[in-house]
């Protein structure tokens, strides 16, 4: 029963408009969060994300309204995703929005597997779609997904668990369903937003959070050849929080859990995570 | 009243399942073609393209369930234009599609204004947001069009009717709702489809009838300057049919429709589209 402008929707659909423009032209973004024993975890960043995001594709979205769509959806779940698509409401016919669009916020959850899971180690591919860092929605979750979709298969087809974007220049940008973290010199690594990288919240927290833990982090491009010689890479999203890379195009990576360093943020976010949870 | 997977829909909303991937991940294509006096102005190039686009894709769609979903509503209308959207249909969390996806077909129509309109000069402005032809997504109309809504709002806040998009290479692609011709000369030119193009049913049917009317017309690859330099520039697409360009990034153009060629493959397509609604 999922939570549709302001209240739960009865019975198995959704009443859309057929001229909402998140369905006609991807006009629109989302968030995907997690939920621990009815808590949203990084609810304020979720919340401010979205925001942020529907603002730079020129929409306003009320951020009490999108936390209340999360609460209504997190409540009672004790493991969960939390999907929340906010599009730029309806129009018509064209691509030019309604001057004064009334945006549409729909939430969904979905229960989520074991915890056991969150850390499971992935091979990455590099897929040849690359990650158009000339668009404004290379740095949001827009809703136009299908260059991710279509590079999962790939990766599917090849063996592999996820692909690895690079952008039109080149550099690397991330992973098919989060944030890339490369170990270079003792120092974490991942790429700067301008490569056409989301704003990922795990990626926020161990950039702000890493220096407490005396591990140097930093933005900065990265060529391919970069990742090939790193000590560790990692992959980061709000549901996985971090996963270990063990291979990158069928090169065995070394596993980032035994170094110490990534060991150290891995325990931190758990904590951190518990600790957003009620006791 | 659109049409959705097999009846009318009563009401004004869609009874649409929230796990639907056109709505959560752009998972989809779409199909815009002109009606006149009840019949879809070349139909069988919009189902083939639509079928072929999602095959495409990854998804199966039956040429008959889009064939009588544009008929249902193409009956009893004098001039419209009819937007076919084909999703994979509904599916788990996370990217993957399932194994066996059951496609969602919706048709809607809205009228059109008079045919007057159908060849008004545009003035086109260069985006930099680039048409990213390392992706499969760029040579199909893709539920995922945000990129082209952007670079829209940046045209017209600039004072021009519509975005001209280079590809990650710097070559000419398109125009935001159409494809573009270039006359150089005296042959038409237009953009491959491996530029980043789509293949639109006007620049399909121009490529196979202008050699008929004497009209040299090929596919090449254009750079900038090429434009700056051509006879005459103009944009095609279903519903405008040819729109000549009279300006490019703020110089103006020449009028395309003095060159004697041009009107003969004006008045061509106007005839071809006459000939396909009854007499």
């Amino acid at each position: 029963m999922p939570w549709l402008d302001g209240a739960l929707v009865e019975g198995p659909t959704l009443p859309l408009d057929p001229a909402d423009r998140g369905l006609t032209l991807g006009d629109g973004v989302f968030d995907t969060a997690l939920v621990r024993d009815g808590r949203v975890i990084f609810e304020a960043a979720h919340v401010a994300r979205l925001v942020a995001s529907a603002a730079a594709l020129g929409f306003p979205l009320d951020p009490a309204a999108v936390t209340a769509g999360m609460h209504a959806m997190a409540a009672g779940r004790e493991r969960a995703a939390l999907r929340t698509t906010a599009t730029r409401g309806s129009g018509p016919r064209g691509l030019r929005p309604p001057p004064a669009p009334r945006p549409r916020l729909l939430v969904t959850a979905a229960p989520l597997a074991d915890p056991g899971t969150a850390f499971a180690p992935l091979a990455l591919r590099t897929t040849g779609i690359r990650r158009n860092d000339t668009s404004p929605t290379s740095r949001h979750k827009t809703l136009g997904y299908l260059d991710a979709v279509l590079a999962a298969e790939e990766a599917a087809r090849a063996g592999a668990d996820e692909a690895l974007f690079l952008n039109t220049r080149g550099r690397v940008a991330c992973a098919g369903t989060g944030s890339l973290f490369a170990l270079i010199g003792g120092a974490l690594v991942t790429p700067p937003l301008a490569d056409g990288v989301l704003a990922g919240i795990v990626r926020g927290w161990i950039l702000a959070r890493a220096p407490d833990l005396g591990i140097a982090a930093q933005e900065r491009s990265l060529r391919p050849e970069d990742l090939a010689g790193a000590e560790a890479l990692f992959v980061t999203n709000s549901l996985r929080l971090i996963a270990p890379v063990r291979a990158l195009d069928g090169r065995a990576c070394r596993d980032g859990l035994q170094d110490g360093r990534i060991r150290r943020l891995a325990d931190a976010l758990r904590e951190e995570v518990a600790s957003h949870s009620p006791p």
